[in-house]
């Protein structure tokens, strides 16, 4: 909150009004759905929330005026703002359109209006040391269940046919029973052809000898984010599998020795592109080379060849190249990392060598 | 789509650009993140979608014409659109603002721009019969892990300490071994003054004797979501305790008697309300009576005392008054009901006599 205020007064911006569930959560630490917070640039901000949430409020947060929201709200922000008539003021541009003109309304006249996502994006992409502990758990617990995946897939390949949604299910399933809060985004369970497509969903397809089995999964431990990619192999690798597999993991290599605070985010993704682009395979990795994680899986900064900003220390990314070959499978690895001066801490700690299973 | 595109010319729009993940999806079947259809009030709409979901979407879209989009798709859409200079077009209102921005930018000189997220929300609020039966599949799992519920928690309290957490935990891993998608909302599991929370977060309050225990959950099923609550009692209930709930109860009872095609929804509310007000707790039941629900778990209508709509055969909502007494406790009582011309056709079954484990 200190830091959004300060960045406030330096843009020259008397007040913002916070209505998103992450920027609350993330300014304030409240996570209910209903909630609108005036920040004024100076003093104390004002926190506004409905019958359903205002005894958890009144309980949990500090260092704001906790105030009952009376039906809509409307007129009780338009009042907190209205001595900034003619001054900037900040909305948040990820609201819903329908929202965002809702809240346009509530400014006094004249007012001048600022992004303020753009604001928070840039100062959430960079993360305190409470963050990165709280980050380094979830992916602790990400590797956990992937050292644990290894020995059940095995089992159950042993045992006879297992489909893509099976293993899904199991990791689901694993979130849960270690205490986190639910996957922080749908597992990607894919093999074979279906291996192919970076985003595929899990289906009914069976596991089988020959075919890459990609494992791209996150949850959420105490709201913050963990995101990793295995891509193993079932039964021997051939050997152009193999030789897949190793320019990716040179790729990624190349990536993460890349990172660093100060280099611009598009080095460190043409670091990897220019790996797979020398083996041939430069028209079969689509995608970005890695993102932000932070309260949400997708965050600044992007890191890809049209990304405009530099690293820096204190930002968590992912490093996550791939190749993808149309019918024939397809192989990304991914860890998550703290940018720091010096380099690349790696947080993911899962081996990368190949997997046979 | 074809219901989407009559409104349409009804309206005089001439095309719409579809971004959102829901309306995507509810229009063309297609659940991936990244996609954009621009639907022509007449003919075939154009799907543009990325390198990660091109082949799905190949394989599994009909009826539309599907592009694989270049680097941001701005000029491709913008292209498709510009035969329709000077003329009505609707973008969504719930877009991210920068996103509707966006958006707004690629529509050629002189467009008008209606809404398409009203058009669609009011056309997605009544259901086919195919929506219904998914529905009602979803809603069938919650009644079954509602009735494995009852036993589960009367085991485990004999055993000893159970706080809401652990509820809530066992409940998630429900909808999982069922075959869900996982929850439609975070479960809400509340004992004692927590339940008197109308949105509680379960934390770990230890489930005793001589309170109430509200569980509202819900799981997704095929892209469908259910929401059903029901409040326990641990141990014989007090005077006090069966009052509240019989009071809630007669009035989740004379809403869903109001339930009926062609009825206001503000007159459901008002027939909960009502019960709730002449017992003398007007002032504790501080929330709508209900919503719909379908492919998200919150949907038009609303079914509060401020609606305007009236109820449509087809619609499927929820009906859930509460009582909610701080320091003592809440009580709430939620079915999911299909509103048909001659009533409500509830689709929740477990039972909602008070009981207590």
């Amino acid at each position: 909150m200190r830091l959004f205020q300060r960045d406030l007064r330096r843009r020259g911006i008397r007040a913002a009004l916070i209505v998103s569930r992450v920027a609350t959560h993330w300014l304030t630490g409240f996570r209910g759905t209903a909630s609108f917070t005036v920040v004024p640039s100076r003093g104390e901000p004002t926190f506004l929330t409905d019958f359903r949430y205002i005894e958890t409020a009144r309980a949990s947060l500090a260092g704001m005026r906790i105030v009952e929201q009376a039906q809509g709200a409307g007129e009780q922000i338009a009042r907190l703002l209205a001595r900034h008539t003619g001054e900037r003021l900040a909305l948040e541009g990820c609201l819903p359109h329908d929202q965002w003109l809702w809240a346009r309304r509530l400014l006094p006249p004249g007012a001048r209006v600022a992004n303020a996502t753009l604001i928070l994006s840039a100062l959430r992409a960079v993360k305190s040391e409470p963050e990165i502990t709280a980050i380094r758990r979830a992916v602790r617990v990400g590797d956990a269940i992937f050292q644990d995946a290894i020995p059940w897939l095995r089992r159950r390949l042993r045992r006879g046919a297992l489909t893509e949604s099976e293993v899904a299910r199991w990791l689901r399933r694993e979130f849960e029973e270690r205490w986190g809060e639910g996957p922080s985004f749908p597992p990607i369970v894919a093999t074979g052809a279906n291996s192919a497509l970076p985003h595929a969903t899990p289906g009914n397809r069976p596991i089988r000898t020959g075919h890459f089995l990609l494992l791209d999964f996150g949850l959420v431990l105490s709201g913050h984010c963990s995101d990793m990619t295995r891509t193993l192999v079932i039964g021997k690798p051939s050997r152009r599998q193999r030789q897949t597999y190793e320019i990716v993991l040179e790729a990624q290599l190349a990536a993460l020795g890349a990172v660093r605070a100060g280099v611009r985010a598009r080095d460190v993704d043409g670091a990897a592109r220019e790996v797979i682009r020398r083996a041939g395979h430069g028209d079969r990795f689509g995608h970005g080379t890695g993102h932000g994680v932070g309260l949400e899986i997708h965050e600044a900064p992007r890191i890809a060849s049209t990304s405009k900003e530099r690293l820096q220390a204190g930002m968590v990314i992912t490093i996550e190249p791939g190749i993808y070959l149309p019918g024939f499978g397809g192989v990304r690895i991914e860890d998550m990392v703290v940018v720091r001066r010096g380099g690349a801490d790696i947080l993911t700690q899962s081996p990368k060598e190949l997997i046979s299973l």
